[in-house]
């Protein structure tokens, strides 16, 4: 008997918008895990709240560094590797004794989902299967009222962690954009923005389809931007 | 008594893969709406085979024009244009007649979908509201085994429809990548590809998670491209 480790996309945040599949196997899950830093609650469990099943064993795989250490810094890839590698042998472990292990991931997960690193190490050793999710992006345009792309617009997706000038020139070529990890990132993002000639159309969602969501123009945001926040410049292209 | 539009998103095809709300709303529906093209059964309608309820009130819009005129051709444009007028008008009518109009949508609507040229014409004055879907791409590169970004990667989404160079430039200068509306700009988008000296490394997906769906290198494909394929780049980015 094998059990398999299934990877569960969430969504953006709404419960409402997990796919069909998702919310069977979370009310279905005997083993469910999901990342989280270290004293929080966490998103991804967060979202399930009220849903698992009684008795489902809880596997909190928990970040061993999160923004503490420098993403350049060696050390933040040494720590982050063994946590990977230690929890692939665990999520293993227990495929191998026949369970099914749903885990958790908010959004898409093979779309910068953190599950894609435990995947890389899972892969030949147990069954893996992954449920792709509504993306946050996805829920943040339909947040701002609008449509992101029309016709043939290009739509660049970027990360604020990027190099400032990069960010800028990426930003001046694309017909639409939605812009990732902004955090405090967000200076150089407006900066980018600015030097792009594009700060004006641009949009922040805070928490999209979340508790507490917000959009506004970036460009009169002030205050730090939370995690789970995504920059929007809408596109323009042909329409009958 | 008013009522409303609600454009559902439907996913990239697998009814499995709609999002517990968008269930709900189709099979509650008293009135269904969407686009065909003129004698087929249509794919949103398709995906939501079985699940209408006793009685629902159908309403097949079928586009006047597909691909028998060119999109440059101003006749084109003006022919889709009084068929989204007529639509608006009339789901504004049933909205106003106190019904609530479920309009099916595949992948996630305000994503280059169909129905954004309704919300258009509907904004101000009938209740609209959209439900985000699983879009079609992340469909694709969950089919494809491997995560579509990793870390900062940049992802651009093109159109096959683009200009040859456009598209070669585009595709040369981006860590990952998802090309949609395939069909017969294939050998355009291959010489692209080849352009940009990432053929090897391109990925054809036919019918995403539908029945008959294919997974393989482009470079190898042959034959023509069906109106549902994703070409994919994955990227490469930093991983621990
Ligand atoms: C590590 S990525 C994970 C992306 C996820 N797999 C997805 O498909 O959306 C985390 C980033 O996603 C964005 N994000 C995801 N969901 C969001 C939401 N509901 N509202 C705002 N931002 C969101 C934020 O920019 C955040 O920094
Ligand atoms: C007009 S766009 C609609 C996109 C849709 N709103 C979405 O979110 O995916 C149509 C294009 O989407 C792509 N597409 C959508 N779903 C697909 C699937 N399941 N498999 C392959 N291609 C798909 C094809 O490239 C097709 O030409």
């Amino acid at each position: 008997m094998t059990g398999r480790v299934i990877c569960a996309g969430l969504g953006p945040g709404d419960p409402d918008l997990m796919s069909v599949r998702t919310d069977r196997l979370v009310r279905g899950a005997r083993h469910v895990a999901y990342f989280r830093k270290k004293g929080r609650a966490g998103q991804a469990r967060t979202i399930v709240e009220g849903m698992l099943a009684p008795g489902a064993v809880e596997h909190a795989m928990e970040y061993p560094v999160t923004t503490e250490i420098a993403v350049e810094d060696p050390e933040y890839n040494r720590l982050l590797a063994a946590f990977y590698d230690d929890w692939a042998d665990r999520l293993c472990a227990l495929a191998g004794g026949g369970a099914e292990v749903v885990v958790l991931c908010e959004g898409d997960p093979f779309f910068y989902g953190s599950f894609m690193h435990l995947h890389e190490r899972l892969k030949g050793r147990c069954p893996v299967e992954i449920v792709p999710g509504i993306t946050g992006m996805s829920g943040c345009w339909t947040a701002t009222g609008r449509p992101i792309t029309w016709g043939d617009d290009v739509l660049t997706v970027l990360m604020a962690t990027m190099d400032e000038d990069a960010l800028a020139r990426a930003l001046a070529r694309t017909d639409a954009a939605v812009v990732m990890k902004i955090g405090r990132n967000l200076p150089k993002l407006r900066r980018a923005l600015e030097m792009a000639g594009r700060l004006e159309d641009a949009w922040l969602v805070e928490r999209g389809t979340m508790p507490g969501q917000t959009v506004q123009r970036l460009a009169d945001f002030t205050g730090p931007a939370p995690y789970f926040s995504i920059a929007i410049l809408h596109g323009e292209g042909r329409r009958p």
